[in-house]
């Protein structure tokens, strides 16, 4: 790193104790898509407050709207013509099965070879602590921060933010700010810093079919009456088309095309398939005939059935005929489709393919509108230049295919939606053995504490 | 009943004891398939042998192959004139799932209504204690049996009976005898007494598919890998054409097809469809194009998915690409089909439908080759008398569409296979609330009392 960076002494002085924070905040199991977890949520997040309130963070408090408890806290001294930044990460994690494939349990964290080991380690409470960090080493370094700062630590991401937008409504006034910086993404490679200026939509359904009271005996019924597990995969198969194209009427309507800009801006990275399919771990590409895979992970909306149980699952056979089948099924949306209208095509489409006299029960599971950053912002523009700063390359533009609150946190608070994120393709998140690469982590924190003082030198704010 | 039958009085006197030993019986979880309840399976074999002891039964032992043990005693001073039968039945159970659907628990059996609720009521402890206790009150009654008896109770025959011809052949001398009675099937109805003359047989698969090492993030990779949930759906949703036919090259090749006689014996059954649709408790019938329901249950060959799993099952969503997916795919087939020949066309199969570079393991899980008797044979005929006495109303010929060990016990012990079962449609088999109706447990037992001695008088038996 050619110039001196500004929370560098700062690191190295308490390597080891943010090292024991983030260890320590990772052996909470706060998986927030699963009630029996509710409890470790509530741990996480009076840990979240403390944590905001030992780096100096003010007014620090839960807030909530019936679901998860957010946290949040702010340090507002900067003064009225000093711009208001809200950053945005979250404390809940996802759930850990397949628990047999993680090499060291998912909730004893531990660091090995560079890399911090366990669930959330990157996604996102890695993400959230470099932040608090460079708040709190600002704070001590110049005695205050160069931005009115505002800190929100979600609750409920991995469970589809069934009630974050209400808590953002709720709190406008609080939340009052200039721009949003969402710590919970990614960079093309440790070595090729990006920036994401997109995410996707989600719809999440939880659909059950049911064809009988009971499983009832293969022998004596088999082949001549309806079996749940036939028609789930029926319904499963008839979701794509040969051509890999979702079939729900109307899916595609909406859908806003690249324009020839974005084209040649996917088209300049350096994108290389082959080791992309390594990184996935699959033995070949496949998705809507037409599209790069770039195109499709970033820029087309997707189907993905995310469960499919039916019937007996134990050790060996169990002779009968499945009454009940579970489909879990996700769309991930791009501007501008709207979730709302896909849930109601997706429910119109299940009600026509299911037999009549079939039981079908369709459970909305998170909604989450497709994000879009103007990468003409200056403050776009501050933040590449901390980041060719603190990783020693201009960033590339990127997207990403995941989904998350953004949307909201950019509609409700009416502010642009910059990412600063450190997350790579190799970890693993949502998986087993997720990670977080701890030189990106440090880089993170490093990145933080160049983006305030950056920030504060912009002097436009189109909104 | 107008003519008086040999053991009522011993009912009216050992009702109470009777009752007592079932219910204690069926508090034993002894299911085969699954591993854990292996000590269950045991325990129950030991029960039983107590049992046979009890009634006067000797010779009693375990006898094993390697896979839970099978229980045999005899009774063999009838003399070398007297007819010798072996008497078949099973002391292990099916799986409970889904456990909550269960009205009381499935081992703490209940006699309610006149019926005795409880996992393995009907099938098949219910119907090896009436042969028991049939044995035990004619030795009371007239010191003496009029047949040599031999009673041969299973221990996997819920878990495909993958050791039980082994058995068989190791101790075709101890086992030879003039007939098999298998005491393990049902009636067409309380007041519509019916003869088993034929089983399908059963080949049992376990399908894993694999896509990638690890559940990917759907966000990241969605829309662009393959998914392991997709792919089993489609594999599901290929193993049947738009007529209701198994796709599976060369599947109905061997299927001997009905005769006139066997297809107007059928007919002129009271087979009302809506009533065996309510007992079934579907919305519509179904199966294989230009076949009777009839046809479809007894003389056709199906193929039914008993479990399919893949990605996540727990509460809420999950953002994942599933990586593996597991399906349990059972076919049931009619004379002439081989198992053998069935299982290594399935394989090519799979093969076949499976996208090059996506692993599959397929495990044979458990091979019964179909049964059919000779509704000619003298033997047939007594026990027609004898239902006929016990039941009030000559019986029907039928078939069962479930599978068991029947076609090996008459191919290896060379003898007419026949079957005196007292089940009913309703009683729930392999689903939860299982029972037994009691008053068709009595007749059982009644009829067990008739059939030796009326075996005793068939003077021909040919083989």
């Amino acid at each position: 790193m050619a110039v001196p960076l500004r929370l560098s002494s700062y690191v190295d002085a308490h390597r080891g104790r943010i090292v024991d924070t983030l260890l320590d905040w990772l052996r909470i199991p706060s998986i927030s898509a699963d009630p029996a977890h509710a409890g470790d949520v509530r741990h996480s997040a009076s840990f979240t407050a403390d944590l905001l309130r030992d780096a100096g963070f003010e007014h620090v408090r839960e807030l909530t709207a019936g679901g998860a408890p957010s946290v949040y806290g702010d340090w507002l001294r900067a003064g009225a013509d000093a711009p208001t930044v809200v950053v945005y990460g979250h404390h809940d994690v996802q759930p850990i099965d397949p628990l047999d494939e993680w090499e060291s349990p998912p909730f004893e964290p531990v660091i090995r070879d560079g890399e911090c080991l366990g669930r959330g380690a990157i996604d996102d409470k890695g993400q959230v602590l470099y932040e608090i960090e460079a708040a709190r080493g600002l704070l001590q370094v110049d005695g205050r921060l160069p931005v009115n700062l505002k800190l929100l630590v979600e609750g409920e991401e991995e469970s589809g933010s069934p009630t974050f937008e209400r808590i953002l409504v709720d709190q406008r006034d609080l939340l009052a700010c200039d721009a949003v910086v969402v710590s919970d993404t990614g960079m093309w490679a440790a070595d090729v810093p990006s920036i994401c200026t997109g995410m996707r939509g989600l719809a999440g359904f939880d659909l059950r079919l049911r064809t009988a009271a009971v499983d009832l005996h293969s022998g004596s019924f088999g082949g001549a009456v309806p079996n749940a597990a036939h028609l789930a995969a029926r319904l499963v198969d008839s979701l794509h088309d040969d051509r890999g194209r979702v079939t729900v009427p109307g899916f595609y309507d909406d859908v806003r095309p690249l324009t020839d800009e974005e084209r040649a801006s996917f088209d300049s990275l350096p994108f290389d398939e082959r080791s992309w399919r390594a990184t996935a771990g699959v033995p070949f590409l496949t998705g809507e005939a037409g599209r790069t895979t770039l195109e499709r992970v970033w820029s087309r909306p997707t189907c993905e059935v995310v469960g499919l149980s039916s019937g007996y699952a134990g050790a060996g056979i169990k002779t009968i005929v499945p009454a009940t089948a579970d489909v879990k099924v996700t769309f991930r949306l791009v501007a501008d489709q709207e979730p709302e209208k896909v849930a109601l095509a997706f429910e119109r489409w299940v009600a026509d393919q299911v037999p009549s006299g079939v039981e079908v029960t369709v459970v909305r599971e998170g909604a989450v509108a497709p994000a879009l950053t103007p990468t003409a912002h200056p403050a776009v523009g501050a933040l590449g230049r901390v980041i060719e700063r603190v990783w020693g390359r201009p960033p590339l533009f990127t997207r990403e295919g995941g989904s998350g609150p953004e949307e909201a946190l950019g509609r409700v608070l009416h502010a642009p939606v910059l990412y600063l994120g450190v997350g790579l393709p190799g970890d693993r998140i949502h998986a087993p053995n997720e990670r977080v690469v701890m030189d990106q982590f440090w880089k993170g924190l490093l990145a933080a504490g160049e983006l305030w003082p950056e920030l504060a030198t912009v002097e436009r704010w189109p909104r």
